[in-house]
């Protein structure tokens, strides 16, 4: 379509019109050649004429290199000879995909409460039944088909509030600072919503880490937000560092309004652990600086290295006295899909507000009206992640097994965690840190300059480059750094450890034979 | 809190500070008496300092009468005396709420894929088990706990392209035109937000019609575009008129840049079903205007009175020919949470997009990967919805009274809509359009001008003190017409016609009696 490759080297005008190749109606278009006497108006919405903002939008982890990757797929089911014969989508934390199975009790509950009918089968054991009664007496017409309030089921937000006061040894939780979501994505993008606003140099600036979820970067974009980004620590294993903050602060109170503060812990794509300290440190500068602080903690089961340990921002806030917790907005995001439940595909998730505002509160609850409410299914699903199968329960033995099924997730993804970082690190040109929590690794890669200049002469970034090569030639699908960002002159790919052991031993060991290839083919 | 209240008064001002009641940090605040020399920053986020397009987000069909309905239901549950035992939600379409049963067969389907133990239960016909099989090998892992792609599963996509095919009578409809999404809300936000775009008189103008379902003026408040209104004719049964449409266009651009028009056929709240004659005219209005056409379908199945028929805005933008079906740009929305199945809580939907520029769908895709993915067990759902039992499947018995079940909710929803409108109808002071589709009924009421002082005096628009006495008195929950638009001076309330027949009649009794009871108070 030469019209509209035209728009696009002209960029983003905001113009209400367009003139790409819309036939079959009356035409007024400029050629190259000046007016050709055929007039028409085009489309009304092209990428001309489209919202800029979402033209800003752009989110990796399901990017070009996973399109491609689709294509090949399906071109191997074609019968189209390839060098390898499947493809290993390691882009991504979708635990399922990759074969775990799901949590037997979990599944029950669902099936219940889907089909009540079964509430009859002598096979499925009481405490399912149980559960699934008492989620169903929550929803309307005791159904799960029925809309939900939009905050989240009730009883629910409050098992949710049992498990945080669990999880933190005691701090109380409020059911009503807590609000069901469809996964995080939602909850954090909700947030942000509420907090971006002011034009010029008023406009909220929005402090994240780079490494970072592109979900965050995506989310500014669309909303207009200025992005201030805050570099980790790649030589003191990823590690969050408050002078870093402190620069990146200053240097953005230049030109935007700084308002909030994102941090992901567990890291995305990072894979470290914040130590207690460090978050304390954290929250002291969040309140120094005046900043509303938003913690991402869906990995917050998902912590392998010895000596790591997982601690909620919300415990350490409280723990630093009233001074802080009587003072400190903060908004914490957790999910049903990571963990080691895994269960991406019901978008199910949570956040709990610390210090909101009351009045915010409500223009909260208003503005997640509109959607009317998170699926319950994946609400459903929710509660029985924060409340697992109690000891105390009649069926006892079958939990026993859940618990199990649980307890074996874990130290699988804690053994292939050692084994990602292991093997990555014989390889002359990788360098990976630990991989101490999350489900992702993100080493650094040394490109010859003559890979780099390739790649710039392909009009790729010179990581994609190396990714796409990974991919045509040995089927292996990983997203490349420049799409979470890294600092100047760096390289990385981010690959997730979830695939079977045998399969990641697999794919690490095809990944070091390609890096040796591609760094021989370019020096 | 007195400071935030002093706020509120101030208005909305987009500056990044507030001074509300924040404990327990330094404080630096004006009192009214002056400065008191307490110097505190108070919170971040506070009424005065969010986005001021969120606090002119309104949602009425979940608003302050709904809170107070369900602070009522409390009230009951403590043992609080009222003159009524029940509080009877009738402001939202929520069929399982009010007490419809789901479709057997896709409930057995979503319980197998959620537990897929139960594909050797005996107990579930094989048809079933066929159905949540295709579904399952469509998933990654074979599980509907991993995300799908973010435009949806793609053999769903398929049986959703081959019911539209079905639906117009042959009309080919492509897959990769269909995107499913978290019910129809999520994807008509997603068109929206690709629409809007320039600033000032450019500013993006979205009509919609008045009255109207209140997630477009949400949405675009919360996007900052123009809403135009155009009026439906309420003394024409609620029919659309081009006439008035070509007003409401010629006086907006006035003042900013007319590039959408939003169709709701069936309409929501006011429950009329267009001509066939009515969506061709539209049509050529879209064209002749250069207007991209949203319309909103998800009551499609939902078609009562004599002499009305759906008609897809996509069937007859065929059957006008090359002319049209080429150059129109359109998208239809459609939802597993109306019809004859009512699955609100499973969030289910799909659009279908005509005409979308290539490059503009790109961005689309990129749009919605940002999600993640739609809800796995919603798009299960939605496959079973546009792919019911078929004769020719094994169990067709088993399919026939599911079949039945179908007709049976239809056949109901036909004779409550013919009720409500016959027994309003007699109450003086109430006027009714014949319910043709949807499930709601939008009657006019007159207000006596003692009523219409008295709610001025307490702060309400008068149909919202209306339906707010009527929730005391009588336990009744109604959404006054001011939330959803009306023309200056006239006054509605929605109801949905779902409450079970026997109940409906009790309500509108009571309503009955009501309307006679503040008519004569007021009078």
């Amino acid at each position: 379509p030469i019209a509209s490759d035209s728009a696009r080297r002209r960029g983003s005008t905001g113009r209400p019109w367009g003139n790409t190749n819309t036939q079959g109606e009356e035409a007024r278009v400029e050629s190259k050649h000046g007016m050709n006497g055929i007039s028409h108006r085009g489309r009304v919405l092209t990428l001309d004429s489209m919202n800029p903002n979402v033209k800003r939008v752009e989110y990796a982890v399901r990017g070009p290199i996973v399109q491609r990757a689709v294509q090949i797929e399906k071109e191997l089911k074609e019968g189209v000879k390839k060098p390898f014969t499947e493809v290993i989508k390691a882009n991504i934390g979708d635990a399922h995909a990759m074969g775990q199975k799901p949590i037997t009790f979990f599944r029950q509950v669902l099936a219940l409460c889907s089909y009540p009918a079964l509430l009859e089968d002598s096979k499925f054991p009481e405490d399912a039944k149980k559960r699934a009664q008492r989620i169903l007496e929550a929803c309307g017409g005791h159904s799960i088909g029925a809309y939900s309030t939009s905050q989240g089921i009730e009883c629910i937000r409050q098992d949710v509030a049992r498990y945080i006061e669990k999880r933190d040894g005691g701090i109380p939780s409020n059911p009503d600072n807590i609000y069901l979501s469809t996964g995080a994505s939602d909850a954090i993008v909700t947030i942000l919503k509420l907090l971006v606003c002011g034009e010029g140099r008023d406009r909220t600036g929005v402090m994240i880490s780079i490494p970072q979820y592109p979900l965050y970067s995506a989310a500014l974009a669309d909303l207009g937000a200025v992005q201030i980004n805050y570099y980790l620590d790649e030589d003191n294993c990823w590690s969050l560092n408050i002078t870093e903050l402190r620069r990146a602060l200053n240097a953005a109170r230049e030109h935007c309004n700084p308002r909030v503060l994102c941090i992901i812990n567990p890291g995305n794509p990072t894979g470290q652990v914040q130590s207690r300290q460090c978050i304390e440190d954290v929250i002291r500068f969040a309140k120094e600086e005046h900043l509303f602080l938003m913690a991402d903690e869906v990995y917050q089961d998902n912590v392998y290295a010895e000596g790591c340990q997982f601690h909620s921002f919300k415990k350490v806030l409280f723990e630093m006295g009233p001074e802080y917790s009587n003072t400190v907005e903060m908004a914490s995001f957790h999910s049903t899909s990571k963990c080691y439940m895994g269960e991406c595909g019901f978008r199910g998730g949570y956040m709990e507000v610390i210090n909101l505002d009351p009045e915010v509160k409500a223009q909260l609850i208003k503005l997640v009206s509109v959607r009317l409410c998170p699926p319950v299914p994946g609400q459903a699903l929710l509660d029985l992640v924060v409340n697992p199968p109690q000891p105390d329960e009649p069926s006892y033995f079958y939990l026993l097994f859940s618990l199990q099924e649980r307890t074996a997730v874990l130290s699988t993804l804690a053994e292939k965690a050692r084994l990602t970082e292991q093997i990555f690190n014989t390889v002359p040109g990788i360098t990976c840190n630990p991989v101490q929590g999350a489900m992702y690794t993100f080493p650094g890669i040394t490109l010859p300059q003559k890979a780099i200049d390739k790649a710039k002469e392909l009009g790729l970034v010179p990581d994609m480059f190396y990714c796409m090569r990974l991919l045509e030639e040995d089927g292996i699908c990983l997203v490349p750094g420049s799409g979470f960002g890294q600092r100047e002159g760096t390289y990385h790919f981010r690959m997730t450890i979830l695939p079977p052991t045998d399969k990641l031993k697999v794919v690490l060991q095809k990944i070091r034979e390609f890096h040796l290839r591609f760094t021989q083919e370019f020096s």
